[in-house]
């Protein structure tokens, strides 16, 4: 017997540690890992709550349910499942639509069923015939999905499973990743090497990357994809391109992933042989028309156009004397009668030269406000810049009650160290999302403009600019990974916390266990304010490296554009530091409600992060600290240094719990972040003390190098580009 | 006792059940498998013939070996692996050099180590201590490191290991794998994805794949590797840059792979500031000199340089009126006081249209023969032209008796189908690597050249184009990596069969089974011939699409220059097709040895895979099977179209023994596979038979599209350019 005992422990450790050998930990597996429960007592318990399952139907999508579950459950509870057709015992999961399972239409969850709509999904403990259990129930069979990745999660992250009552559904309609890959496969600022779209091979060759990623994406409900870039090739609307984007749609369509594609406004002209492009002309009207009939052919379930026109360079209907609306119009009725949509970003500046940039969309939309048909979103990116480090809202939430406002947030880090450093969104995604437009009182927050319940909006979405690529953990940074699952998190429900968020990313990701929870926890909360303040401290804000934003560039001048260049964001002068969007400035505020205008014009009550955004503000100027604007500048920079040393040392703490593959390629980057922060550092600080003309703090690390060797920097062939 | 064993029976297909589930089967294993052997008498066999490991020293490489010996024998015998410091009973592995295991030292082994040389090594069964033992012994670490992928292989290709008398070295000196990777990762004829070297991360990270690369070489005996591009960018030779190849060579360095870089003719100019290259200058000496001592300041062990000069518009020596001599003397200079190389490759052509390209190398070189320094190797691609599917032997081997040449292969299929064609590519090496040049009487073959016993060379070499990029299986296509695996085992030895390296490839990669073995052998020996017959039957060459060379492209004319377009080599006419090289046209057959060219040049004994090569032949000469040529060509294109669907029933048999889904990855292929071979056949047929105006015999399939349809696809954004 102790023979035999040892045989099976030796074969165990064995057979495990085979396992281990070939399984190369480079993060693909992403948050659905599926390793078994760490916990004895309650892999017990969840082996008694999960002994069997009764899930009915075989289409696609309750197949890919049914792989999950059973590829879960294995994984997790260390048991093979067994399948059948009523609850035999206690312990039965039983999953359905009403239409594709007697017993969970016998169940009689119609008014609960009717209140989660179309993708929700309910989650319950409860008896069925006699037998307690689980039921995951939905009206749709994406909405199974949905549940089924819900109740994996729970097993994941350690929850309690005996007393279920959970209901849920997405506050927003549309949840978008917006690829800006071109048809080449690089990746307009992609950092995870380059795009996943094999362009080449399709439509014959289906890789198992492109369901590995709709799964991912059904896991946390994200239900639709702009495949290509915002800077748009008219190619991909012929029919070589058309035929390859319906097999992608076909292979997404099992997971709810719906397919849309960047519309080139010029397209009637480079590929339809048309003199213009005017959105008023009857010819290119009909042109799109005819065009949108032709994709539906191949996809029809195809979601509708993202456009990015008259901005950067981009035609738009401005080229004919048309406004924006004109524009998304005319492609709103050519997708109309399929029920497609049309999102026309607000990222827009002209060729000329505005006093402040961060007023043009306002300026441009906000007359609009009305005009717009309803099968239209603009779709308004976080702030009025660039998705920096730090913005305030943007002034246009709010401020078109009559058109439905999706929100576009960057995932991808342009603006926040790209491929290399550490910065968990979520707390920048809540920022926004709670900050008060004040738009209709108190409580007006951007959330509620988006979620359509501010202005009575049933057309509701939002957008995230993707950070994946075809490195083999997806995101290039596996802290990456962060950013992909709390923003299908939030846009199914932006009212869970950056902190459950990251808790269970952590859970989910590496392990359930406190000495790893706690760490990473830490690092994660920590990481977004430690990039702002190694970068942009104060409300400062586009002062990168020219054209790929890598690296530090606060004396950029002197480009074709003024507000291409930093010091027209910065303006450091002998004085002070900020740019003046008050009265006696830009006035931008004035685009914001009288309450927002109030607080953030006032030097004394703006929030301190926001000041040089607002502000230019005396070298001298006392802070809450009781120190001076200069000082307070150098003591932030440092700070953002200390914060990834500090990041360094909880990584360091998880080393025993982890498996080397994926602790040094953390250790590796970190070890590189801390190299930028301090280059950061160094390079801002010894720039701007040009004008400050006033020492670093004594008590502060110095700049190891001159300005004048930071200036020479010039990194060559930088991603994303 | 049968509950208990009932137990571990279902804990073992539990725990083995999971593994597969996560472990995606993507390829990235390439090769290096090491999954259980299957054969259970083998098994037990071999788990008593390698009881324990006796290997001491704790080097870099030694540690590589001891690590791979625990994996895979861990793998392949499931079961932990014993490690002691003397064999204590039979079965004992002793692995070690001379010098870093006093049991090896003991062995007295000295003579039988001397032949091996320094990479070579020895697997002999011997007693050990008076122990039955396998005792892996080499004058060097990395010679262990081979044998030990040796001794890995012997299992995993369930070879007999109970009487083991193995000495091996290798037959040439540089087994160098060229990287045609730009700094911005995109990939010259790259059809894998993007370039592994992730230079913006670097030498800050270090991917897990850059070490996984090395151990796949260094498995295959492959010990160099040339990073960058022929066309090359001067930027890589800046400190930036060498920085980075550093930290790869740094990585490199323990699995015996030594780093090479191209060398820009003109970094002088662009990166040095100089006025000129000229390779007389001594300024321009100097600057090379200093240059290859900075190099070797950052890799002590760097190998040298690669050089494309004056040749399809790269700079090089001719620009200052000197010669390729000229130019490759000055770098063989700069780098001979470290011990480097200069690898100058005869692929040239320069901007004056020749009467045949196909001569310019020969004209250009075997002038030079004698003018170059010892460390300078002229690197020779195996045909004259390009890289097609089947060239005859480039008339510059056995033509530079005093001269190092070096073969240049191919692996990555620039014109054999590219990423989604499977064209096992040892049949071609091997078909150059026993052409018989004749330059010393019968028996001269292009191997002996390399190897350099036909003229007494101790410089030798070989390079392979490589195939590898960052898609998560290497190369693309799956069968690619018997390409890499191909070229490797051939560069180590070229006289292993092409037959022979294509079973241990399968069972390596597959399987041992018969059932997998067969079939999966029988495609890969017909992929090569498939594609020259659906591509260029009979001697035909280069008559692909314009630039990417994607796809056929035969009535590609009226390019800037005539020797880039296809009518220029297949000269199809009413009277017949084929370029005449024999007197009566370019002659360039005078470059070959007189009885090369008293069978070439003849119309009856001219081998008719070269006949429209060296002739233009009328299409109502009549072929060996008795059909006049127009016929004979029709046939051949229809044969190729039907070894592409003898491939794909081939795989329809391997489906039962293989996981989904690599046997899905690869029946995707071959079906894209099978729709190219038709359309290739098509074309071809189409435009050529508006020359011959002649039917294609009843028989055969007939195209289903017109010509001017063919003439009229035009993909766009090709990969590799």
């Amino acid at each position: 017997m102790i023979h035999k005992t040892l045989t099976l422990t030796a074969l165990l450790i064995l057979v495990l540690s085979m396992g281990r050998s070939v399984l190369a930990e480079d993060g693909y597996r992403l948050w659905l890992r599926y390793d078994q429960v760490q916990d004895a007592n309650k892999l017990q318990q969840y082996r008694q709550q999960v002994s069997e399952i009764v899930i009915e139907g075989s289409s696609p999508t309750l197949a890919i349910a049914r792989k999950e579950l059973t590829q879960g459950l294995k994984g997790l509870l260390g048991q093979d499942i067994i399948f059948t057709k009523q609850p035999t015992k206690a312990g039965a999961l039983v999953a359905g639509t009403p239409a594709s399972s007697p017993v969970v239409a016998a169940l009689q969850l119609n008014d609960k069923l009717k209140a989660v709509g179309p993708e929700g999904y309910l989650l319950l403990t409860m008896p069925v015939n006699g037998k307690n259990s689980t039921v995951l129930a939905a009206n749709t069979e994406v909405g199974v999905l949905y549940g089924t990745f819900h109740f994996l999660r729970l097993l994941q992250t350690a929850q309690d499973i005996s007393k279920l009552s959970i209901s849920s559904s997405p506050k927003l309609q549309h949840r978008v990743l917006n690829h800006w890959d071109n048809l080449d496969r690089t990746v307009e600022r992609g950092y995870a090497g380059f795009s996943l779209w094999d362009w080449h091979k399709l439509p014959g060759y289906i890789d198992q990357r492109y369901l590995d990623y709709a799964r991912a994406n059904a896991s946390l409900g994200i239900n639709g994809t702009v495949l290509t870039n915002v800077n748009a090739n008219a190619l991909v609307l012929t029919k070589e391109y058309l035929v390859k984007v319906a097999a992608l749609a076909d292979a997404f369509r099992p997971y709810g992933l719906k397919v849309y594609l960047t519309a080139r406004f010029s397209a009637p002209i480079e590929i339809g042989g048309l003199q213009t492009a005017d959105p008023l002309d009857p010819t290119v009207q009909t042109w799109w028309k005819d065009k949108a009939a032709e994709i539906y052919s191949y996809v029809p379930d195809f979601g509708g156009f993202l456009v990015k026109a008259n901005s950067e360079g981009q035609p738009g209907p401005q080229n004919y004397g048309r406004n924006h609306a004109d524009g998304a119009n005319m492609l709103a009725d050519a997708v109309a009668p399929q029920g497609g949509i049309v999102m026309w970003r607000a990222f827009v500046y002209d060729d000329k030269e505005p006093d402040d940039r961060a007023k043009q969309a306002y300026n441009e939309f906000k007359p609009l406000d009305g005009q717009f048909r309803k099968n239209v979103m603009v779709q308004v990116k976080n702030g009025a810049i660039d998705f920096q480090p730090r913005e305030p809202f943007h002034p246009l939430f709010g401020a078109m009650p009559k058109t439905p406002i999706m929100m576009e947030f960057q995932i991808t880090q342009e603006y926040l160290g790209q491929a290399t450093n550490l910065a968990y969104l979520a707390p920048m995604f809540r920022e926004t999302l709670q900050a008060d437009t004040h738009t209709k009182g108190k409580g007006s927050t951007v959330a509620k403009v988006i979620d359509g319940t501010l202005d009575n909006h049933t057309l509701t979405g939002i957008a995230g600019v993707a950070n994946i690529g075809n490195d083999r953990n997806w995101t290039g940074h596996l802290f990456g990974q962060s950013n992909w699952y709390a923003f299908g998190r939030l846009a199914w429900n932006h009212q869970l916390s950056s902190e459950s968020i990251a808790t269970e990313w952590i859970n989910m990701t590496f392990s359930t266990n406190a000495n790893v929870v706690l760490p990473v926890q830490d690092m994660l909360m920590t990481s977004r304010e430690a990039v702002v303040n190694y970068m942009t401290p104060l409300g400062l804000h586009h002062i990168m490296g020219w054209s790929h934003h890598y690296g530090p560039g606060p004396w950029i001048k002197d480009k074709h554009r003024a507000d291409w260049t930093s010091v027209y964001y910065h303006r450091a002068d002998e004085k002070g530091i900020g740019f003046d969007r008050t009265k006696t400035g830009s006035n931008a505020l004035a685009q914001y409600a009288p309450a927002v205008q109030k607080q953030f014009g006032n030097l004394k009550t703006c929030p301190e992060e926001f000041l040089l955004w607002f502000h230019h503000v005396s070298w001298d100027h006392k802070l809450k600290s009781g120190r001076t604007l200069w000082n307070e500048l150098c003591y932030r920079y440092s700070d953002g240094v200390q914060q990834v040393r500090d990041m360094q040392q909880n990584w360091a703490k998880v080393a025993p719990a982890l498996d080397e593959e994926r602790f040094a390629h953390v250790q590796s980057l970190l070890k590189i972040q801390e190299q930028e922060a301090r280059w950061w550092r160094d390079a801002c600080l010894l720039y701007f003390q040009t004008y400050s003309k006033r020492p670093i703090p004594q008590e502060l690390e110095k700049p190891t190098q001159t300005l004048e060797y930071y200036m020479n920097l010039d990194p060559q062939f930088v991603p994303g580009i």
